[in-house]
């Protein structure tokens, strides 16, 4: 089978290797789209090193056709249309999974929006369902609520009925975050915004959803509520702190919460997958949150990283790896 | 009844106003000994305002005789010896309290070390029993462990079976920590303790129990284990950052968390206060980390504010309210 090969510094090219087989509750899809995100980016710069059981391939979500299941899956799921969250090897014609990070598709949604949807879906959840449930009534503040995991986020949050703000880096991206109403949404490059913020939520937020990072550090520790949860998922401004202070974190009972999708394991993986499932069964839209920016070729991996690391680039980018998909 | 007054900016008198009486679930207790806190010193200071319900006189954990009880609190407790924590109003001849904040003092303990128990031992068993529950197998740090509150969190974490390292910030205060053996104590001002540290505890702590906040903020980051909990206490060293990464807390899944005794709601107080009670019943020598530096006279609270912030001051200052203790 085809895959993305990188083993040669920086860059990528199609290499052939053998297909590799589903073991107990595994399947293998045969991918139509793959999404790429900045962790696969940063991986084939050597600034990010996968775990030691990942597929080394790049590669982290895809969508496509069931193709094989190990012995324990069922056989009807051959030949479905799903999407999934994959450890690695996602670059490739042959992905092979866990049955518990796979989504049935309907037959309404396309493959190459599907692509777009693990990473950013099981994201939000991870953070929003299984780490600190939202509920009805929580405050919550999204930043950069263009990036895919914060859209992904706002509409979670949306869902479970709690009152949801978003920021975005500049005015100009206001009018472009059609996800929140425009009231909700305040630029992080006006002064005030922080306090903007504590007036509307009537003293502070009980939730940051943060991809931001060093930026939003010291607003986020003014906005912050009493018994607060600040959830880090990334960082888009970089990790570098230069002038904070730790008090607020003491003084309000803060709770600042890092994790990340991958180091998740399997059971938690799958008590995710089954809560988005059944969201998604009761009408949570999942692929309203994916704007395709961009659909590149199997051979233009190289292309489609640098239009993702490209400033201002808003929306999904995804590889194309079969010609034959629905 | 006698208590000491603050309203004049940054010195304190004594003065005299009226005695309060017990509500329900309150009992009253005739002073022997007040223990004398940072926080105490920061309120006079204007750094640190008390909430809105407190009482406004300094002193939060005091030692005495019960001498007056609620309606619902059992008589038979009139004139047992106890130590309490009290929201405010420790510095004065008598001051009223929850039930569920005070202790019982066995015969053979003194007055005056029992008022240097509650504040520490409360705290240390908010975070590692409430907040994070250690167990057998956890492997600890606790910065600062000639602190009162760290002393007291290192005897409950080996009370409990987890594995404790403590440190100290400079060389010669290692002798002076017989809490834990001396090779489970490090330097800070030592250039490579935390790959020691790490060594020793085979890749990292999963509880860091840090009372000195700024200083060790990326100490903390790099001996933090996966999926560690960062519990964050006090400010010895401030809380202002000035370079610091956040990166360690995303990939490593770091719970921060900071939290205050004060602000804790009465019925986790209690919690507390019960899991203190029934240790201590069972063998956990809570008098056994107080160790006295001084015992000031009622009148002499500004000296003893001043001792207390003394560089290097090791121990206990408490003021002694009544003259007739045991």
């Amino acid at each position: 089978m085809w895959y993305v090969n990188h083993s040669s510094m920086g860059k990528m090219i199609l290499s052939k290797t053998e297909i590799i087989y589903p073991q107990k509750h595994q399947l293998r899809i045969r991918v139509a789209y793959a999404g790429i995100n900045r962790t696969d980016v940063y991986q084939l710069q050597g600034l990010y090193r996968p775990p030691k059981n990942a597929n080394p391939v790049l590669g982290l979500e895809v969508s496509g056709f069931v193709d094989a299941v190990g012995d324990d899956v069922p056989k009807e799921l051959l030949g479905k249309r799903v999407c999934a969250l994959v450890n690695g090897g996602g670059y490739s014609e042959y992905v092979v999974c866990f049955l518990g990070s796979c989504l049935i598709i309907p037959d309404e949604v396309l493959l190459s929006v599907a692509a777009g949807i693990p990473e950013a879906w099981f994201t939000a959840a991870l953070f929003l369902h299984y780490i600190r449930p939202l509920s009805r009534g929580d405050r919550v503040i999204i930043h950069s609520i263009l990036a895919n995991v914060s859209r992904a986020a706002a509409m979670l949050s949306q869902w479970v009925g709690s009152s949801v703000w978003g920021t975005v880096g500049s005015a100009k991206k206001v009018d472009i975050s059609p996800i929140l109403p425009k009231e909700n949404v305040f630029c992080r490059d006006l002064e005030d915004w922080d306090q903007s913020l504590i007036k509307a939520s009537n003293g502070g937020v009980d939730v940051i959803f943060d991809v931001v990072g060093a930026a939003t550090f010291s607003a986020n520790s003014r906005v912050i509520g009493m018994n607060g949860t600040w959830l880090m998922v990334g960082f888009l401004s970089g990790a570098q702190l230069s002038k904070a202070s730790l008090a607020p974190i003491l003084l309000k009972q803060v709770t600042l919460r890092g994790a990340t999708m991958r180091s998740q394991p399997k059971d938690v993986v799958g008590t995710i997958r089954n809560w988005l499932d059944t969201q998604w069964k009761s009408g949570l839209q999942l692929p309203d949150t994916v704007w395709l920016n961009h659909i590149f070729e199997f051979n233009q991996a190289n292309e489609a990283h640098e239009k993702l690391m490209g400033s201002e680039t808003v929306g999904k980018i995804v590889l194309q790896i079969s010609s034959d998909e629905k």
